[in-house]
Order: C-alpha cells, then sequence, then structure tokens
C-alpha cells in the first residue's frame, strides 16, 4: 500500500487500495471513509516520538468518536481524553481501558462525575472550586479517591480561530496560573481529592508549536513551585491542539519536532507526559465523499450543488474552515471557479466559495478532503436529513463503522400527543 | 389561562398553567418546552389575516419539524414547506395532508422527488432548469404531471444575517427574474410538467416588511408577464421570513399590518397566495429549560455554567445570535454581568455574553427564550451528547413529544469492525 492513503490510480481517487467510485456505488453518498492505516500512522508519530520518555497520549474523543476509531486506537494502547458520561460510554463500548482515561471540561454533571468513579478512570482535569468540591462529595459518597489535575489558564494566545482558542483568560476554561496555586492549596484539605497533576489546554487547530511550548513552559514553573510547596505532582498534561494542513500550501506542525522540544524540558523531572491529540490523528485520515446533483449558474456565478450539505460538515459555515476538495475521476486540466454547495435552504450551506475547481458534471464524485476531525461528531439532522454512514478502510477491505440513518431514525423517540 | 404564555406566577416562571421547576423535575434538564396555545395563536394570526383571499399557509418544517408540532399545525389545516424526503416523511407521519404540501429547495435527489410524487404533493418550487428536468423524467417514468413553480430570485436584499439571506443573484438559490420567463418556455415544452406557479423567498428573521413587499412586487409583475404570454398562473408563493423578536427592545413585524399591505397588491388577480411560515409560528412557543451547573469566576469575567450547550442550540454561536436568558425563580433585583456557557470544550460553546442576568446559584433553572425554531431541529450529539427532550404545554398539561436520548442512542446503528 501507497505510504499516502489518498492516491489516483488508474484516473481513480482510492482510499489505501480501495477504489471511492465503487464505495459510493456499494454504500451511497454521502459517507465518510476513513483510512485505518493513516489514522495509525498519525498516532504512532506520536508514540515513537516520546519513546524513552515517561507518558501517556490520551485521543481526544470528540475529534472523532465512532467506536471503530476508538476501538483502533484502544488497540494502539490509546489512553482517552473525554469530556462527557456519553464519551465515557463510548469509550468503554470500544474497549477502551478505564484506568487511561481522563475526564475534562467545564461542566460535568454530578451523574457523569459518579459515572467516572464508578468505572474507576485515571484521572479529572478539574477546571474551577467548584468542580472540586463536587467531585470530593461524590468520592466521599462512594468512598474512592478521586485522582484530579487543576486545569490552568496560562494566558497564552492560541493564534488560532477565537471559537477554538481557550487559553486566554477571557474564556471559561481553565483556573487562572496566577491563583492555582491557592486552589491546590484548598483541594488538598477536600477528603476523596488526590491533586497530582496540572494540566492546560489553550486551543485547538495551531500552526506553529511556540504558543505550545510558551504554555509548557509557564505549567512547568507551576509544578516547579506546587513541588517546593510538598504537593505529590505526578503528571503534566499539556493538552492538544497540534492543527492538520487544511489548505494545499499550509503545513501542520511536525509531531516530532513538536516533541523534540518538549523532551529537554521534561528531563529529570520524573513526571509523566499527557497529551491529548484528537485532530492531529484522524483529520486528514478522513474524508466526506459526496455526488454532483446538479450544476447552477446564477448571473456570473457558478454553483455545484452536491449531495452532502452542512448538517454533514459543519466546519466551513461555523469555523470558516477550508476544506480542499478533490474529484475522484482525476482531472483532466480544465477548470473554472465555483462554489460547492448543499441542498440546505441556507445560503451557510456551502463547503467552498469562489473556489478554482476543475470541471464536473452532475453524477460525478467529490472528496471533501480533510475531514475526519469535527465532522461526523458535528453532524445533526438539520433540514430533517439522515446522518451519512461512515466506512473504515483497511488496505482493500471496507468495514461499515456506522449504518446511514434512515427516515425511521428521524422520528425515533417521537410521540404524537 | 393568561394570553402571556410565558409568564411568573406567584414568583415561579409557567408555561401556560405549568409550572417550569415542576417540569425541571419530572423531566430533567436541558428540555424544550414548547407553548400549545403560542403556536396555534401565531398560525391563526395568518390564517385570520388571508380570511377573504385565495391562500395557503405552509408551515416551514426545517423551523420546528416535531412531530407534535406538525401535527397539531396540521389540525389547524396548514399546508407545509419541505425541503427533504425526510420532511415529506415527518409530514405523513403526523398525518399532515400530503395534497398541502409544497416541496422546496436547492438540491432535490430523484429519489426524494419521486417519493413526492408518488405521495402526490401539491406542487415543486423549482431552482434550476436541471432540476424541472430531473422532475420532468421522474413524473414520466410515474406517468403522473408535476405541477411546479419557478422559484426567482428577485435579487432584493433581505437585510439580514448573510447565512439566512438567500434572495441575491450571488446566492445559490432561486432563478435570475431577469430570465425566469425563458425558464417558463423550456419548461411548458417539457412532458410530465405544468408550471402553474411562481415562488420566491428572500431570506429569514426578517424585521422589516418592505423588502418583502418589494419582492413581492417584482414577482407579481412577472405573474402578469407570463400571463400576457399564455402561461396559466394560479399561484403566487411569496416564501416566509417574517421575523420575531428576540431581543427585549425589538419587534417583529406584525403578521396582520404584512398581510394588509399584501392584499390590495392582489385585488383581482385570482391568485392563489401562498406563504411559508415558519420561525414565525414555532420561535417564541418554546424555550429551552436549563439547570445551572456552577458559577465560576475567571479574573474579571463571572461565568454560569449550565447544562445546555451548543449541541443542543447553535444558533448563538452559529448565526450569533441573541436569545434572553429569563431566571425560572422570579429575580429579585440585584444582577451582574456574566457570561451564560455550557460544558462543551469551545469557547463557541456559549448562551450569551456579558449579559446583565439577576444572580443565580447552582442548581437554579433558566429558561432560554425564543428557541422554539431552528433550536431542536439543528442539534446535534457533539461531545457525545444525547440530545435534550421535547415537551409540549397545554394548559396545565404537559406531552412528552420525544424522549431524552440514551447513551445507548448515541451508538445505535454502529458497530465495531
Amino acid at each position: 500500500m501507497s505510504i499516502e492513503e489518498w492516491h489516483y490510480q488508474d484516473g481513480q481517487l482510492f482510499c489505501e487500495d480501495a477504489e471511492l467510485t465503487r464505495i459510493a456505488y456499494s454504500h451511497g453518498t454521502p459517507t465518510y471513509v476513513y483510512s485505518k492505516s493513516r489514522v495509525i500512522r498519525n498516532f504512532r508519530a506520536y508514540a515513537g516520538a516520546l519513546k524513552g520518555l515517561p507518558h501517556r497520549i490520551l485521543y481526544s474523543v470528540k475529534a472523532n468518536s465512532s467506536l471503530g476509531i476508538l476501538d483502533l486506537l484502544a488497540r494502539e494502547g490509546a489512553g482517552f481524553d473525554i469530556v462527557s458520561g456519553g464519551e465515557l460510554y463510548r469509550v468503554l463500548a470500544a474497549g477502551g481501558d478505564p484506568s487511561k482515561i481522563v475526564f475534562a471540561g467545564v461542566g460535568k454533571t454530578v451523574a457523569e462525575i459518579r459515572f467516572a468513579l464508578e468505572k474507576g478512570i485515571h484521572s479529572f482535569n478539574c477546571e474551577s472550586e467548584a468542580e472540586v468540591g463536587l467531585i470530593s462529595r461524590a468520592a466521599l459518597a462512594l468512598n474512592r479517591t478521586a485522582s484530579i489535575a487543576i486545569r490552568v489558564n496560562p494566558d497564552v494566545d492560541a493564534a488560532t480561530h477565537p471559537y477554538i482558542s481557550t487559553g486566554l483568560r477571557m474564556h471559561k476554561f481553565g483556573v487562572d496560573i496566577a491563583v492555582a496555586a491557592e486552589l491546590y492549596h484548598r483541594a488538598a484539605q477536600m477528603p476523596g481529592i488526590l491533586a497530582e497533576g496540572v494540566s492546560c489546554h489553550i486551543g485547538s487547530q495551531m500552526l506553529k508549536i511556540e504558543p505550545l511550548l510558551e504554555a509548557a513552559d509557564r505549567v512547568l514553573a507551576l509544578v516547579a513551585q506546587l513541588r517546593s510547596q510538598g504537593y505529590p505532582i505526578r503528571h503534566l498534561d499539556v493538552g492538544g491542539g497540534l492543527g492538520v494542513a487544511y489548505e494545499p500550501d499550509e503545513r501542520g506542525p511536525a509531531i516530532q519536532s513538536f516533541i523534540e522540544r518538549l523532551k529537554p524540558r521534561l528531563a529529570g523531572l520524573d513526571l509523566t507526559l499527557m497529551l491529548e491529540p484528537g485532530r492531529s490523528v484522524v483529520a486528514d485520515a478522513g474524508i466526506l465523499l459526496t455526488r454532483v446533483l446538479l450544476l447552477k449558474q446564477n448571473g456570473a456565478k457558478r454553483f455545484v450543488v452536491v449531495d452532502a450539505a452542512m448538517n454533514d460538515l459543519i466546519r466551513p459555515v461555523l469555523y470558516d474552515a477550508y476544506h480542499e476538495i478533490t474529484p475522484v475521476q482525476e482531472p483532466s486540466g480544465k477548470s473554472s471557479l465555483v462554489d460547492v454547495v448543499g441542498p440546505i435552504c441556507e445560503s451557510g450551506d456551502f463547503f467552498a466559495r469562489d473556489r478554482e475547481l476543475s470541471e464536473v458534471k452532475a453524477g460525478d464524485l467529490l472528496a471533501i478532503r480533510t475531514a475526519g476531525a469535527y465532522g461526523f461528531s458535528l453532524s445533526s439532522n438539520y433540514n430533517s436529513r439522515p446522518r451519512p454512514c461512515e466506512l473504515l478502510v483497511d488496505g482493500k477491505d471496507v468495514y461499515l463503522l456506522r449504518h446511514r440513518e434512515t427516515y425511521e431514525d428521524l422520528v425515533r423517540g417521537e410521540l404524537l400527543p
């Protein structure tokens, strides 16, 4: 199999050794297609670079929470970064090891905290004193000790989209690093709480590693301070956020070089490093496969109307995100400026605007690239559209990870009074 | 029952004669609560104002497609504006009359067109010549005649949010009004097609009616032109788009005065007027009921973290939309500036920013107002959060329209390879 999982062969786009045209005939469109090999390769880039350093890679479940993907990563030895009881349920359903789970998030409910304690997760990343109090009471009631880290807010600008930037004081996340030591002091006095970690997470889709390193330096200074005060800090979670290349001339930061620059900072510290990669593991391992329904000309504007829509992939309208769009039939040269849009009745339902795309006609297939992260996980039934199916390609083999929804699924759980 | 369905009584917020605190105890949170009386009142405002004029009110299903809401409106005699096969399935499941259904949308699939023809819907609003061709072939194959309207693009600025503005040439919607007559000419020659309507729709959430009237004037000129050329135009669909008041000092346009200004334009024309209201029927009939999980202070910023999130109601982050937030316990006076945010791990997960809100504490209930339209219909399972339940209040009675999703529901249809 080629090292590049998405490639043309005899004029046809393949995922590994599976032809996308055949996949569309067998499974219909729109359909998410993931490459098993690429997921594993991305994960192993972290695992390989971290060799020799005490560490745990916690895959960030929210990026792509399909059981098939979680199962794959669990087999690779991944731990999991979860943010809800639903994600805990998913990881367990996929065979993930609870002792490798860290529960993050700014608004955990008491029911979710109890669920996590009962299942014996590794630890909680805590976002406020009120939350540590909730965990303490739940741990007492269940006669357990909860390992926690305080998520500190290092006040570093992640230089990414405002909706996914999280490390500034104006954000809801974390505890101001300047007052964090005080919270460790109070947490140490709460029954059922063992505060043995420090965590931070400054944002997502970062294309430069400097903000991440700056944040790491700030939290390492806090670790040193806390240890000097006698707190038994054993792990440091520097979060996730490594970006991926969405645009043709973009380059995501290399995982290896990021780790190489982290390593010397941790030398001799006897600290387990935790990382929470999500997007950088799955984004470029997935596409959204869609078929052209019709072409339409409005004055000077040319529209390619496809059968996928914003309910299937909301990133373009929600984050103003760029996704490359590749014809499944290898293009022959001629191209024109088009908008690629879906059937939903909103102008916000688009995948590309004023994009140079090779000539396509009704019935042609397109691959909306780099859609493996925050694609299906953000999908909805807007306009009463059944959600697409999800497939995992392994060499020549194609596995169904999730059935396409039916009209019956749309109304499941509904009643007529 | 009070004419104002949402009101305080003995210090507690009620929906009609049902206390929201009790509803939260019985059904949990987050929960969508709709007032039956308000839905009916809003619908009847259209029906009453249109009396004496040949008309059909087509409720726009995408605004709120719950079977219970569709059932209610079908009993009121409503027709339905649908945009997908899934919406057709829903209307039929709710007992809607197919002969009162109009199928709109820019990307109908062949399967959807056939489904609609088989069920005998009233007509299609067509968005392109390619689409009329698809309908013609499907009608021929099924030995039917399809009644169609061409959706023309009157090039009127709806002066609303760009994502829900649809009436300019730069948008994917409709056919340029300047070339529409030519398309009627070609449609008249296609077998199985009866082009007897003209339609337009320039946007949503319009707070002024002048753009709507201007669009109506332009399409009425087209109707006159088409009739003079011998085309048997029988109905005019001027779309939807009447806005509602989201902010306290906002006022949506009165339905009555809009209709009063439309009426003289239609006098003596022997034209059935079709309207496609959605938001103005259901928006202010619904709230999203949520509970405060905890309070959090980050430097000078104060956060109220609630158990609803952007997966339940995405309008604030997607459209930068304002929703009033009302404490269920009547406020006593003191207030402060807060952000109301959900538990999802994105800075985009907010309901209000820098909002003056009366003092609340963990456990308090809040009503996120005017959430009956584009609320549940845009909801997702992001962060693996089960979708909320939906309730319909009728006086003292509370009916479950949709069960709260479970963790098991999250993984339904998924497989492990």
